[in-house]
């Protein structure tokens, strides 16, 4: 059955690594709902490639409501994680120990939510000693899966990987 | 007399936090250099508004030709911090003790430098719990000037005390 995806996003944010991912949750079943600043409002890549609508504002929702947290990278999460309410929602995915899907600069936003400690990850290797100084290890790896519910990447290339270990979350 | 400031900067450094600090300085009897990738490239704000001519290449440079070190904000630092040699450029300043000027995300390469432990600092919000990890305490203000070396500052609001905490040090 097909499982709900909140994905976090906000301008600047890596486009292949949102629509990537997104279109293979969805071709598998799952729904990927975009929640940013304000329901309507419209994002932008910082490749200046894509463009996405957001679906939810972080007003609106709850994450009783969703199954998975989808954070995608380039300058998105960092923004995000600038806005308490970006990072409470994140938090509360991790301490239900629901699955996380985190590419790029995508851990930014859980090194805030201080939900890394202890954990196994990797990241765009800007912010590998950032990971290192949350107290989680730094894997240089194409995905790290860690205690079967986070799923890190370091970058657009790693994206096949990215979405094989997510999707593998998610039919569990 | 005046002094030699090395500028690391990039693409989508915040406009104002290098227009403002380095007109200042010049304006004081100091030569800002501004330092990239490359000499001859010419780097672009974030807002679109101000454009940036690298004079000198991170390879052609030596920490020990200038007196201070200043870091713009934006999404710069955050790029220049995945280059190992800007990381080693960096920690020479924070090393010899040599004033470092960092608004903003500018402190994210001192970070990765990891010479922040046991430090005080202010830096943009989404950051305070990247320098606290990072063994500093964080001091939510317009200005911090950490042991007559270290001046950092939040946010564009803040160039004025940043610029006069700045000049203060380089005329000692």
């Amino acid at each position: 059955m097909g499982k709900k995806i909140a994905c976090v996003i906000t301008d600047l944010f890596e486009d292949v690594e949102y629509t990537d991912p997104a279109k293979s949750f969805s071709e598998a079943g799952h729904e990927v709902v975009t929640i940013g600043l304000e329901k309507g409002q419209t994002v932008k890549g910082k490749q200046g490639q894509e463009q996405v609508s957001i679906d939810k504002g972080i007003d609106e929702v709850s994450p009783n409501e969703y199954d998975a947290l989808f954070i995608p990278g380039g300058f998105s999460p960092d923004q995000l994680r600038g806005d308490e309410r970006f990072v409470t929602f994140a938090k509360a995915f991790m301490d239900e120990k629901k699955p996380v899907f985190a590419i790029c600069h995508g851990p930014q936003l859980l090194i805030t939510a201080k939900t890394l400690e202890g954990r196994d990850v990797t990241g765009y290797k800007s912010i590998k000693v950032d990971l290192e100084y949350a107290g989680a290890t730094y894997h240089d790896q194409e995905v790290f899966v860690c205690g079967e519910q986070l799923v890190t990447s370091r970058q657009p290339d790693d994206i096949p990987a990215f979405n094989r270990e997510s999707l593998a979350l998610l039919s569990k």
